[in-house]
C-alpha cells in the first residue's frame, strides 16, 4: 500500500498491564502527563465490505461534547498494530449520517484513558470497561517503532506479551 | 419514512432565473442579504448502492477552509425537492476517509451563492459554473412550503418553471 502521507500512519502496540506500577515507572522515566479522558467508541459495519475480514475499522469516538470519525486500514506489520489511520473531527449527526448510508453499529468500547507523552510517542493507560487495563504506545512513523520497543524494555514488558487485537475483538472473545 | 427529527428536513424548490431582476425584487420584499460565498461541492458514488436509483446523495461541500458532509434522502414530495437532509461539519481528511471506505467522486458543482433570509426561509441566488443562474428557496418544515409558494408568487415565478433536478443532474444533461 502506498502511504503518501506519513501523518496518516499509526504505529501502535498494546499490552495488558497493571496501572499502578506502570504509572510509577512512567513518572521515573520523565513521561509527561497530558490529560485523562472518558472515551465512548462505537464501531461500525460497512454496508458491503466485511471489515473484520479486510482487517479495517470504522469508528466514532465521543469525548465529552466532541466527536471524531476514524478509519483504520489493515495492519501492515506482524509485530505491531501499525496501520493507516485517518481521523477527522465531526459532529454528533455523524451517527444518523452513517446509518442513512447503510453503516450499522457493530460494538462499543468504553474506557478511561490517561494520556502521557514521552519523546514523540503517545502513551495511553486505558481502563477498559468490562475488559481490564492496558498500555498503548503510539507513534506516527516507522522510525517510532524503535522508540516503542525501547520504552517497552524500560517498562520491563516483554515483546511476547503484546497483542495485535483491538479492544472490540478482545471484548467479543469474552462473549 | 418516519422523520423523527424535523430539523433534518429540507423543503426546497429550484428555478432557473436571471439574477438582477430577482435581486432587485428581493430588496423590495425586505429580504435580508446575509453573505456571498464560493462553494465547491463533490458528489460521491456509494460502494454498493446506486444513489441515483434510490434518489439519495452524498456530498462534501467546501467553503473557504470549511468542509461539510451532507446526506440527502429520497425526495418526499412531487412538487418540491423536499427530502431528509443530514449535514455535519467535518475536516478536509473526509475525502481520504470516504475513498478508503469505497466511496468515489461522481461529479463536481462549483458556484457563487448569494444568501438572503426572508421570514424563516433561506433564499439562494446561485451562479453555477457551466450551467447558469438559479434561485433556491429553502425551509426546514412542511409548513414552509406555503411560504415558499407565497414568495415565488411575489417574485412573479410560475410553479411550472420549477425543477426537481439537482445541479449535478442538470450538468450531466449537458454532457
Amino acid at each position: 500500500m502506498a502511504l503518501k502521507d506519513l501523518k496518516m500512519l499509526e504505529v501502535e502496540i498494546k499490552v495488558r498491564i497493571e496501572i499502578e506500577p506502570i504509572e510509577k515507572r512512567l513518572g521515573e522515566l520523565g513521561a509527561e502527563f497530558i490529560n485523562r479522558t472518558h472515551q465512548k467508541d462505537v464501531y461500525f459495519r460497512h454496508p458491503c465490505r466485511d471489515l473484520k475480514k479486510t482487517d479495517e475499522a470504522l469508528r466514532v469516538r465521543n469525548v465529552k461534547d466532541k466527536y471524531f470519525l476514524t478509519y483504520k486500514g489493515a495492519k501492515l506489520d506482524p509485530e505491531t498494530k501499525t496501520r493507516k489511520e485517518i481521523q477527522i473531527r465531526v459532529e454528533k449527526g455523524v451517527f444518523n449520517l452513517l446509518k442513512s448510508l447503510g453503516f450499522s453499529a457493530a460494538g462499543e468500547v468504553e474506557k478511561r484513558r490517561s494520556f502521557y507523552q514521552w519523546k514523540d510517542l503517545k502513551i495511553y493507560l486505558d481502563e477498559v470497561k468490562g475488559l481490564g487495563n492496558f498500555l498503548e504506545l503510539e507513534g506516527t512513523s516507522w522510525k517510532d517503532k524503535e522508540k516503542i520497543f525501547e520504552i517497552l524494555e524500560k517498562l520491563g514488558i516483554e515483546k511476547r506479551r503484546l497483542t495485535r487485537k483491538s479492544y472490540l475483538e478482545l471484548l467479543e472473545e469474552l462473549d
